[in-house]
């Protein structure tokens, strides 16, 4: 037995789904995990004779999964949620961009991430990248409570609740992105609004700036009709066009949502390896309608999956995502066999961290990656019996089957408990916040 | 103290959303149930001075809402739930056929019905309306676990698994039939299969003995496009211009799915007052598209809302379809003040029991209608801050977050415990029948 070595912690007896490039899935597995690291993965009979841990997790019953990776949101709006519905695009704008000037203060940004963070942990979520204000605070809340970031300055064309004017935006993202150095948590981007929002040259120099820093460049594009409109009215081109006559479609560009694409726009995206982020919730609910994910997936295209904010959403539930995004090319294809579940669960997981330029490091389980982890708990009768272990993944189960959850090789919650932070805290926090949103917003 | 009328439950101190006409929500309010009904409704205060409950519920934090309704589903088809993912209609339908055959017995269907039940209850789901084999068990399963339920007979032109042949349906129809009079939980209907595989004399005897027996008639119609395509060849008519040939189209007809209508058909069924069972994740998953809902609504159709079986969607998850059902009439029509999540919720609820013909009986929480609730924990940190109730119901909760369910006056989940059903054993039995199947299946 002394032979062992010692790990920080083993996981045995799960059915583990490596999403690995053979797609091993791993009856009675096993994983081993170092620091940040998975050390071994493999039957628990073969890791327990390599390993011993400091810490065991009895996975029986359970199926070890990747966390999933959430390519798309704005996670303080999760303070916002449900204050603005069913409402037309102008409108929404003009409430949230008020209600952002009053309230989006560091403190309830800080309060809106940690409820993003809790909602995605509880959920299996991993990973999130983010578009919002005040990133220092956001990426702090990240380090406390251990979520994996992606993060890095904006720029947009007006002085935010940040109070950062256009022309002191690249000073600011210096600073921003000096602090993401090295960082085992929060990975760097640089974000710029959009192409109607943010002005050539800004755009420009955002793009200078990821490149300069390494950095992903995220903008969205192509979400909504009008702006496609607006954008081919104002420059001569579409917002894809616009965006690749700037040299930013490059092989570290995510754009969100591109709902509206044409066949040449799927091509030049393919041939430039740009990456999509689908947020096919959001666009519903929005009123945008179904990006084309089967198509810019047959032309190469890396296609991630994101929630988009709780603002337009209104939840943070990559499984009811994963399921939408699979649904909905069947339906729009009048195709049952478009966007099979195995398909749509490594969207979820290894393209959405292909889709960040982090494949290397997550997405899948294997040895060498990082211990990005969420255990599904399959002992429940809506999950009884199993058949395809996929098609429960993405059609049937539910994320409050999500049971435990490891980030960076740490546990963030451990049967349903939170470990990182205080949510009972957290809870009353919001519930005073939104109190006083709610009377400002009804006055 | 001594004048206050004993009743048998008081649950107390939620925020009610009665779904009454005049859409009232009462915070802190109370509902008083005797027996089978709800005999008082309205503020804690006044509630508790009226009566006296000889038991108690505290549903402070709790938001409690009529118990949601099922317009269309397969229950015991859940022990096949993923078997059959990702295929096109003839395959699912050999290999469904084939598995029918061999294990839709009358012990595997009274498990499967079990398993939909449990799903359901713990979502909060009171009524389902079933169309499968077995009918006389399935109606047993549902009193024994006291479930509401809408089923009866099942007219189609071949031999079933219950062995009957088309000819003896008529008089098994009457037996099963009889054996639904006056029940407090189980609702007649007749249900014949479609237009395309029922023939004319057997669809016309299956609505002369709904007429008779006072039942619902049910039927799938448009539901695919080669279903329209295929009867508009073999008989000249549409199936809806051919159930309304034979007189089928009634205020007492429910037609499930009706993804595939034009606007002279739509203008039919709002001059027949024929009920629609909208299912839109069925119609995604099968690749039949997505059903005008909001046109049906505005032409004054009242459109229910169901899950279909667990083999083609593959959850029994209201909250799901509900929020799906809002999403898609936006996405489809560019529109995000399409199909709000008020109308969404009441389709989920009083417009679902309308669609039954049971809109005096159940659908809201009103004095003199039976008692079927649900009680939600809005403790979460998902679901606070709270802006917009009916914003969080539609867009945010999830099924896990229903805490205590009351079916016909009973509580048959308390707490997450189930109180009509051994849980446990079910469990154990869908495993074993489970690997039973799947052995028999890659054989």
């Amino acid at each position: 037995m002394s032979d062992r070595q010692p790990v920080d912690l083993l996981i045995r007896g799960g059915t583990i789904v490596t999403v690995d490039d053979a797609d091993r899935i791993i009856p009675d597995g096993a994983v081993a995990i170092k620091g940040m690291e998975i050390v071994g993965v493999g039957a628990s009979q073969q890791i327990q004779v390599l390993y011993e841990g400091k810490d065991e997790i009895d996975a029986t019953g359970k199926v070890i999964i990747p966390g999933l990776v959430n390519t798309h949101t704005h996670l303080a709006m999760t303070i916002f949620r449900g204050i603005a519905d069913d409402m037309r695009l102008e409108p929404w704008l003009d409430k949230i961009w008020k209600l952002e000037g009053e309230f989006a203060s560091e403190e309830n940004c800080r309060l809106g991430t940690q409820l993003a963070f809790i909602e995605m942990i509880r959920g299996g979520t991993t990973l999130a990248t983010d578009m919002y204000w005040h990133i220092d605070d956001t990426n702090n809340v990240a380090r406390e409570m251990n979520f994996r970031l992606v993060n890095g300055p904006i720029f947009i064309d007006f002085v935010g609740p940040d109070g950062v004017a256009p022309e002191d935006r690249e000073a600011v993202a210096r600073k921003i992105l000096a602090n993401i150095q090295d960082d085992q948590l929060v990975h760097p981007c640089v974000l710029a609004h959009s192409t109607y929002s943010v002005p050539e040259e800004l755009l420009k120099k955002a793009g200078e700036i990821a490149e300069e820093f390494g950095a992903l460049f995220i903008t969205h594009a192509s979400e909504s009709m009008a702006e496609v409109q607006t954008v081919t009215e104002d420059s001569g081109k579409t917002p894809i066009e616009f965006l690749d006559a700037l040299g930013l479609l490059t092989p570290h560009t995510l754009l969100a949502h591109c709902v509206h694409l044409n066949d040449a726009e799927i091509a030049l995206l393919a041939k430039r390896d740009t990456k999509v982020a689908h947020c096919p919730e959001s666009n519903l609910k929005l009123g945008n309608g179904v990006a084309r994910v089967t198509d810019l997936r047959a032309a190469g295209v890396t296609v991630g999956i994101g929630t988009d904010g709780a603002a337009s959403n209104n939840d943070l539930d990559m499984w009811g995502e994963m399921r939408s995004a699979s649904l909905l090319q069947k339906g729009m294809q009048h195709d049952p066999t478009a966007l099979p579940a195995p398909q749509a669960f490594r969207m979820a997981t290894i393209e959405g961290a292909r889709a960040l330029g982090l494949e290397a490091l997550i997405g899948s389980i294997e040895v060498g990656k990082r211990a990005d982890l969420a255990l599904v708990d399959f002992e429940k009768t809506h999950l009884n019996p199993v058949y395809d272990l996929y098609s429960h993944l993405v059609y049937a189960v539910d994320r409050s089957d999500v049971d435990t959850v490891l980030i960076n090789g740490k546990v963030v919650m451990r049967e349903r408990e939170l470990l990182t932070i205080d949510e009972t805290a957290v809870l009353t926090e919001a519930k005073a916040v939104g109190a006083k949103i709610k009377a400002e917003n009804q006055g």
